[in-house]
């Protein structure tokens, strides 16, 4: 397939993205080509462009968080064909290692995220070229091209009269933050919590706490109009670090008699999980990670901390098993049955020639949720 | 209550304790008179004996694993009566704060462990004396002395028929370990576990995952003697950190291919501690901290290790609830429902009047707990 517009990364000093023709190449064995229709920006795919402490590959092209159709399938593949409508998954389910078959992992011993590897499973090759060169995959999913070849573990079939325009930002984001809500942290009915970052993935774990029934629900974010938009999501309390001179830790345990029952932080920043850690409450209170760290993050406190009865744990998507899982959320987001208001996630809107608005956009704090729509 | 004998702590320069006869006031408003028969040493005595890096106050009675026997009863008391007996317990049960009422937690908010305060509740001050000057008290127990005071939400009340010569060690150590294993780390039967630590607390976390029906059973400590011992307790590996080069976790993960499914720090050692963390399996390991750390340890990690769906917990007393869960468990110790073998921890006895051979004991690694008997 040739012809075939990507979004490409040349490197690491490069400051923008550009727009070339690549060649995909035809699905392997337990492969699928996909046609991507709409694909948004997740903070992930910022994180390896500005490869800040990551191991940079390049070329590459980014994207991971997309709705698509099946063009073509690989020898092997039964559970799929051309036509079906998917979500791509960064971390995928062989359903066959003991991960898979675990109820208590999602992270596939054959194809768990691996934000190193630029090649496909099956011959250590890439599927993406440009004049023959090789161009690298991104999390398996490089959604940021009209058409990609992804491993049928990686892959959602979902109900093909789910708004896919809007039920692609369960690919990611609003998932991995409801699932470290609902699957992880576990709020009971009546617990408060604090979720730190309120990007998509925090505002989804937002969304989590109110279905779960939260009484209190704090955000944490150092930018103001982050907190202004969180209150449309639930958020009851808002706390900028910024604001107070005291580490935000104790200034939560205040306003909570001694710590809030769960934390997920959603941010990236090594001193918020920190901190997301220490403000729960002793005796009972779960942080959950979610936020991707730097390779040479560390994450510090005091062993007095655990002993004093606290938990800390970590997920990638939310916990959630992407073709086991996901269909459900979709399903039942269709229904009513959980109300996710996914539309609120969705702030802009771009054109596939506009993509790198959406990068700004991210920078910059603006809105949450970039849809780019792949065929204008 | 005059002329009673104490071992009292002079100060840190001091190298051994003497006993020394002290005063021993009546019990006031929710506290009651024991008379001590059994005492043993754990190694939190040591610690703030050593007074490494934790806060030293002085002159003051340690001791908090014993058996005795109530003498007298203070004001508001009416579930405990002289004659009752009884094991006290460092951390307590006042029944009516959010934590005692919480079935996920043991850290009463009036009667938690509390290393650095040495005098009573009621009034803020010490019911020991010499010539009339106070003698303080050490986690509220202090019972190196033959008559001591507790709050009556420190003690457990065990069925009389129980021997207070072994369930004596009922009252810290091994039921710290065996609730670490039990209520906090839940392994799976079939499961497999490392125990960092073979002392008292990590041979009683050992003798938690043989009842739970772990499959394997991994004992970890620098001290080859101790490897051989465990081996009567039910592990069924050793790994002395000292033969390997590489990092103790990266052994395990070794051992077990990709990491035990729980682990249970009792060491003390903050780099013990993170290697308990660093060994269990992604996706599904549970480690959990027993040790009492320093002052000024810092537990060190990269993140990635709880993104990838780890989890980290801590525990005071092995999570049980003194007044509601250890009566119980000495009642199935006698009815042969837990086979607890209390006989093999208790490895030396000495009369009150040797009481520093404990230390010895303790301080070469000789042993596992030594008994002392107050009345000779
Ligand atoms: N574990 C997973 O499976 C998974 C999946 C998706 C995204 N992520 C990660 O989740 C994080 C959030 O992603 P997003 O797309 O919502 O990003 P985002 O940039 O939209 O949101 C992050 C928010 O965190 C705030 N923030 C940054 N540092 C902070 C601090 N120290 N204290 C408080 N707030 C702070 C920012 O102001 C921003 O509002 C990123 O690290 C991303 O890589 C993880
Ligand atoms: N959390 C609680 O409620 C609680 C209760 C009682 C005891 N403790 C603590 O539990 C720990 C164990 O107590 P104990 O009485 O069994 O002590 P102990 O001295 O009898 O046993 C500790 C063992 O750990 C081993 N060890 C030390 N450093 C190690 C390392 N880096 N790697 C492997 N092994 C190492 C020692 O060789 C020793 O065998 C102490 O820190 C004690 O203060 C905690
Ligand atoms: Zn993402
Ligand atoms: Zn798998
Ligand atoms: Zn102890
Ligand atoms: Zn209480």
């Amino acid at each position: 397939m040739v012809g075939v517009n990507g979004l490409l990364w040349h490197g690491r000093l490069e400051s923008h993205l550009v727009i070339e023709e690549v060649e995909v190449a035809p699905p392997q064995k337990n492969e699928i080509r996909l046609k991507i229709l709409f694909t948004a920006l997740c903070h992930t795919d910022v994180y390896f462009w500005e490869a800040k402490g990551q191991t940079p590959l390049f070329p590459r092209i980014f994207g991971h968080e997309a709705g698509g159709v099946v063009e073509s399938v690989g020898e092997g593949v039964t559970d799929l064909q051309p036509g079906d409508h998917v979500l791509p998954v960064f971390t995928g389910e062989c359903k066959e290692c003991p991960h898979c078959k675990s109820e208590e992992s999602n992270m596939s011993d054959l194809l768990r995220i691996n934000t190193d590897r630029g090649v496909m499973i099956n011959d250590e090759k890439s599927r993406f070229s440009v004049n023959g060169k090789p161009i690298y995959h991104f999390l398996g999913t490089s959604t940021f091209s009209e058409y990609t070849v992804v491993h049928v573990g990686c892959v959602a079939k979902i109900n093909s009269a789910a708004p896919l325009e809007k039920v692609c930002v369960l690919s990611c984001g609003i998932s991995t933050g409801l699932g470290a809500t609902i699957n992880v942290a576990k709020p009971k009915k009546g617990q408060s919590i604090a979720v730190f970052g309120l990007g998509a993935v925090g505002l989804g774990a937002v969304t989590g706490a109110r279905i779960a029934g939260a009484s209190r629900i704090i955000g944490v974010d150092m930018n103001p109009s982050r907190l202004e938009e969180a209150r449309k999501f639930g958020c009851t309390e808002f706390v900028n670090p910024k604001d107070h001179k005291k580490p935000v830790q104790q200034v939560i345990a205040e306003m909570t008699n001694g710590g809030v029952d769960r934390s997920v932080e959603c941010t990236g920043s090594v001193q918020a999980m920190i901190s997301a850690f220490e403000c729960v409450h002793d005796g009972w209170g779960v942080a959950v990670l979610v936020g991707v760290p730097n390779k040479d993050d560390e994450f510090k406190t005091h062993p007095i901390n655990f002993l004093t009865e606290r938990t800390l744990k970590g997920t990638f998507f939310g916990n959630f098993k992407p073709r086991s899982d996901i269909p459900n959320v979709v399903e039942k987001y269709m229904k009513n049955e959980l109300d996710l208001q996914l539309e609120k996630f969705i702030t802009h809107s771009v054109p596939f020639s506009e993509i790198n608005k959406a990068f700004d956009y991210m920078l910059k704090g603006e809105g949450l949720r970039c849809i780019i729509r792949m065929e204008g």
